[in-house]
């Protein structure tokens, strides 16, 4: 099959690299389209040191499955695979599995391919009415309402009159933006691009650009510039006690200051996947407009320009287009 | 008055230093004797910018007060002198104020003196069944239970099966230990100290000492190190989706990964200042033991000896002894 390929030095396409072995329990699921993550272009620089098939945002149609009800289907997959047996997987943690696979970041071939496999419970099946463009933003929306997921887990807060920042207009901010001013009146976003800020200030959203002084602070900051500044000047903008959510994965390190932390009590909360079934039904509802966010659609042989273009400041979401032949057993979904 | 004056470069003892002027609703305090913290040490280094009388942790004796009440009385005091005017003050968060003072710390001179001045609602009476040995340790053992209260705060978790590990066996680590393990079966706290951790392990914790490995990862870590490299230290020992507390305020920039605080979803958690009323219940009734945790007490002309000794590796509680007359209107406290 055709595949991306990284070698540890560069993400090269190769026309005929094996197609993946089916492990038992697991579907395969042939890849209509894909879309590139700050994550990939973080694993080409040698994040995770992964090896292999990168891409993890994806939409396809299963071929073969276990069970009868998924092939022809069209569906999304969840990327983490839990090994089912440690004390997480048995205690409901299996998402922090220490020996998971994760799809095109850990020890898993990815979707930058003809094909994949996924294990039947990753599989999310998608409703006729989106589109496949918008179906390829279920994973990266999935991650933005994660934030939401866990601000509404803290009890007690009069979230009403929370205000809230996203630093950062890239793909993810940009989403994290339109979710929580979909749940909060007060969202302010901070970017380096203005068409990108636009997107953002038809919803209602009041945007800066950086350099822009912005004279207040804030209960909430989200931090996902996918930069390493963006730490400080998270830590910079939040109130006292309260709340940085870090949606950035930085290979690097880089030097901070965690003493303003230590004197305004505030809290720092990591946060990375979120729920399929609530990116499905907000796309269904249209309550973000995704495809606004395309900045390009490339074929899989045309790696090295999808890359370039993925990689300049302020792109948005860059798709690569693997297939669009019907399944090897295509039939019309059957969800109404 | 007798003081000790940070000038920007050192710590040096001044026999004629001016009384402080007493400001509106405020008291004079004869100081008794005051503890050298951490932060002190930070402070003559550099840490906050400060020039003045440092010293936040004492007992003294009301000389002089707005109200009735308080002259003769023996007293700890809180430490933060927030501005009573902004949004923060109005809204019950009068801790963070913007415009606060510190005594000892920001604006505002400390109890390294004779005498020092502060607003009466920051007064806490001493019971008397409370020697001033111990009255000294009312401010730190009330930042060590604010790691509990904020704890407590957390909602939905299985607390009971919780494992705590304290990264820190200095005089902040060792009364945070102290506290967590009255709540909570399972704690552990890794040191430098051998002389420092058996007077946890006498408690039944569990003690390993710097470079020993800790074979398990725990709900809830504390950094108390003081030291720049406990942050990561505390990020490798905390389980996925669990909460680090970071203590130790910390002068200097240094160079961190965040991006397992994204991938595993890890809180952290500043946590500074206490409850006093809190700390003096737990003192009363002998729920932690702080007599053992004093290194030596001096005169504050031997500041230099002071220093000395508290900066060494592993050195318990400083005191300084500052005054043993009594009151200009001494009399029995009256608190039964």
């Amino acid at each position: 099959m055709r595949a991306l390929y990284f070698d540890g030095i560069s993400l090269k396409f190769q026309a005929t690299y094996p197609s993946p072995a089916v492990k038992r329990g697991e579907a395969i699921i042939r890849v209509l389209k894909a879309g590139i993550c700050h994550t990939d272009l973080e694993i080409i620089k040698g994040y995770m040191g992964f090896r292999g098939v990168p891409g993890h945002e994806f939409v396809g149609i299963v071929e073969e499955a276990p069970s009868e009800f998924w092939p022809g289907k069209r569906v999304a997959g969840e990327i983490n695979l839990p090994c089912g047996q440690c004390s997480f997987c048995q205690t409901g943690q299996a998402r922090h599995c220490p020996h998971r696979q994760v799809l095109g970041i850990k020890d898993k071939d990815g979707v930058f391919a003809d094909y994949v496999t996924l294990p039947e419970e990753n599989l999310h099946l998608i409703p006729e009415s989106l589109s496949d463009e918008e179906a390829v933003f279920i994973e990266p929306l999935a991650a933005a309402l994660r934030v939401l997921e866990q601000l509404m887990s803290l009890v007690g807060a009069n979230k009403n009159t929370w205000r809230l920042c996203v630093l950062g207009d890239g793909k993810l901010g940009l989403l994290v933006a339109q979710v929580l001013k979909a749940n909060f009146p007060e969202v302010v976003c901070q970017g380096k691009h203005p068409v990108n800020l636009a997107i953002l200030a038809s919803r209602g959203i009041k945007t800066y650009l950086v350099g822009e002084k912005i004279d207040e602070r804030f209960d909430v900051v989200v931090e996902a510039t996918g930069r390493k500044e963006g730490f400080s000047q998270a830590i910079s903008l939040v109130l006292p006690e309260g709340i940085v959510f870090l949606k950035s994965t930085i290979q690097s390190d880089y030097s901070y200051n965690l003493s303003p932390v230590v004197v305004d009590e505030i809290k720092i909360w990591g946060s990375r996947c979120g729920p399929f079934d609530q990116a499905i039904d907000w796309l269904v509802k249209k309550r973000v407009d995704v495809l606004e966010l395309i900045e390009a659609e490339y074929d899989l042989e045309d790696v090295e320009k999808a890359l370039t273009r993925a990689s300049q400041p302020g792109a948005l979401k860059v798709i690569f287009n693997i297939s669009s032949l019907p399944g090897r057993k295509a039939e019309k979904n059957s969800d109404k």
